[in-house]
């Protein structure tokens, strides 16, 4: 059996009963990322020497009989908003931020505290601020989906899925403000999570918008994302954190949005997802036609600006403000225009995004989750998105319906059925109320068992 | 022994074994308002009625021996800013809010829960948004100290220092955005608690900055205050919760500012202050001149409208448009005035007073608590601030000293320590960390041990 078909939870174990080493498996993640990196360009910042040192006492402790933790000798990728010890921080921008992004927030010191080889910063959007992955400083990543055209990988996330697919880490770290993980994750045919604003810490992150952030994780499968998701959560809560118990989708009340969420779907998408959904119900799942309240009214919000243009301008304007001038154009014409908004304007909408963050609870007393399409479209060709207007069309369209869950303080996740008719997966997104993500992950567990894992249902990878 | 000369904590015993009823001291609340109400004007609503009706149910319960908490039967006033049931809330303004401005929130949950009869909703500066106590529709509540002019009473919760004079409340409900409870509280020779941002719930209480808010206690002595805080926070926490153990003032290190907070003091006020300060050092303190860093940066933003303006404008415009036509004078102006503030201006202002908070964190390394006088003046008289210049300029000056507790999140108390020249009480403000209150109000209690309790340092209210 390859590493490639054997869960972290399986790698975990083998690691504890010398059937593999930490070293082993940093030696073959340091392989794929030489045979890949040129044509996919997943990371800013390669750090494989350093994640061996790390796997190196991994196994020296583990044969000591010294354990740290689930995540001891698994590595991971961090998105290049984290600060991680001796790694620059780029944050997507055309230079170095200051050494103090080096300083390791809580989250990165969970990692580090159990051992787990941090295999390098991979790329995002210029400062996150961005659903589709392109950049212009450092290159766009590639859908390793399409070997002959250069599509989008999903972003702001955007190294993160594809170092997953290339097989140089096994879990990555990323940030959702408006489905960051959630679309590179449905790009790349991997799962993607986005926390609760609040549920992890958010320091020492680079921020684009302070009131919406949120970390997230992705991983090669449903299974992945709730092993690291347990990791991580133990070790910030010092306690052992387990998993809700469901142990089957039967009554599981699956709210489906009749509005919003299938608009301007590509036919072929809505097919897998349509399938996916059946399938659902086959297996027990009340599928519940459900109205979403507020949905068209915080996304005018969000098509306006949201809270991130305003915030990430007043952060650079701040912290960074040598790096206004330097912004690549995408980005550039998006923050400049949150100057003319007024503080009555910014209050209002985050009043707005509120009040629906309230009103969407009642929801959730009728439903367990609700089930979308995580994007309606295909990922576009680079060369398609070069016009200011072609970018911003698409790049609106791809957030669409995951910015929801942001914008009315939600978890969610994103976790693949299918490929469209280019050969890119196509994701569906669960979403549950605030703070369910063990609930949330419970479910999405049977749902993976029903549909089956990403490589099962998505096939070999095109090479 | 008089009802005004015993504590909270004797009360509360004698009810208990019956040497006093709930209803004799309801009785004698209600014989204050009406011997005094005319004259000081401390309520907007009076409810002796449905407050006798608790009294009479704790007696009948306490008979029965069913002890429901530390409040049963003691009499508090209310901030005409916390919804309770069946009394109108105005916050200030010249109509009645809506109905669900009646639905009480968890603070005043916890007080109902243990059957603290509520007296009535005392007045407050419209919307809370000054902190000189002057109200434009309900006219401005008497400063009791000065039975011939007509003195400002402080605000913005200025009804509630004086129902603790009037003798027709024991305890008093206000909330503190820039010094709210403690100017009144100064400013009227009662003990006024300050408590941090995010320690006690603000739902149900009508927002002026919803950032910035903070509930808090007025009482006739920090003994009663330390009471009312301990019973409050028990029942918000469903467990005991006790103060910090501090036995002298031996050692304890007090920060005094050598900066800002002595400027354009009134020489009478600046004697009593510094006697006050030499005999805490007589008694073991050990005074340490410190500089606050950011002082003056976080008061030029408080100066320009702070946080505030724009919030409370926001909140207008947005839940109470009805209201924005008929704010008086004094505070339309200054609300009308944050509509030209951008977005990126409130945000700077925000960042700015966030990074206030973290730098004066290492202070407390240094010192246990800061100590300065709370107000450098003394209570103007009405008559002198009818023009919006003298009127903001008054304000100003009243809001100077106590509005950097807020702005750097901190905890904080004032405490009457003698009579300016005028006979007005003076205050002095002891500041710690944020979240500290269990331990500040421990080092208050030494204080007053030291200093002695409000009736005896100031001797007899003028009637």
């Amino acid at each position: 059996m390859s590493l490639q078909e054997l869960s972290l939870r399986q790698i975990a174990q083998n690691f504890r009963t010398g059937d593999l080493t930490a070293v082993s498996v940093m030696a073959l993640c340091q392989q794929f990322y030489e045979e890949t990196e040129q044509n996919l360009n997943a990371y800013k910042t390669w750090s494989g020497e350093s994640a061996m040192r790390v796997a190196e006492s991994v196994d020296a402790m583990l044969a000591a009989g010294c354990d740290l933790g689930p995540l001891m000798g698994v590595p991971v990728s961090v998105k290049d908003l984290f600060a991680v010890p001796n790694m620059p921080t780029y944050a997507g921008s055309s230079r170095e931020l200051g050494k103090e992004w080096q300083v390791p927030g809580l989250l990165i010191q969970s990692l580090l505290r159990q051992l787990a080889p941090i295999t390098g910063k991979t790329h995002t959007v210029e400062f996150a601020f961005g659903g589709i992955g392109m950049n212009e400083h450092w290159g766009t990543p590639r859908n390793p989906w399409d070997v002959k055209e250069h599509r989008i990988p999903g972003g702001s996330s955007s190294g993160a899925g594809v170092s997953l697919c290339q097989g140089s880490a096994l879990l990555a770290l990323g940030t959702d403000t408006a489905g960051s993980v959630r679309i590179p994750a449905s790009l790349t045919g991997t799962v993607g999570l986005k926390t609760t604003i609040g549920l992890w810490p958010r320091d020492h992150i680079v921020p684009l918008s302070k009131t919406l952030d949120t970390p997230g994780l992705l991983a090669r499968s449903v299974e992945d994302v709730a092993f690291g998701f347990m990791a991580i959560e133990s070790m910030l809560r010092n306690q052992s954190v387990e998993l809700s118990k469901i142990y089957s989708l039967k009554g599981l009340r699956v709210g489906i949005p009749e509005h919003f969420f299938w608009n301007d779907i590509q036919p072929d998408i809505a097919d897998v997802v349509d399938r996916a959904m059946r399938q659902l119900e086959k297996d027990g799942a009340v599928l519940i036609p459900i109205t979403i309240p507020n949905c068209d009214e915080v996304y005018k919000v969000f098509q306006a600006g949201g809270l991130g243009a305003p915030e990430l301008s007043s952060f650079l304007q701040q912290e960074l403000p040598e790096s206004l001038e330097s912004l690549g154009a995408l980005v550039k014409v998006r923050v400049e225009g949150a100057e003319s908004l007024s503080a009555l304007e910014y209050l209002e909408r985050k009043a707005l995004i509120e009040h629906a963050a309230v009103g969407v609870q009642t929801l959730f007393e009728e439903v367990d989750v609700w089930f979308n399409p995580t994007l309606v479209s295909t990922a576009p060709c680079v060369g398609d998105l070069k016009s200011i207007d072609a970018y911003k069309q698409a790049n609106m369209l791809a957030l669409r319906n995951t910015s929801i869950a942001n914008l009315m303080d939600l978890s969610a996740i994103s976790m693949p059925v299918g490929l469209d008719n280019n050969g890119i997966p196509v994701g569906i997104q669960l979403t549950a109320a605030a703070m369910q993500e063990r609930r949330l992950l419970s479910i999405a567990l049977r749902v993976e068992e029903i549909l089956g894992k990403p490589r099962e249902i998505l096939g070999k990878l095109p090479r």
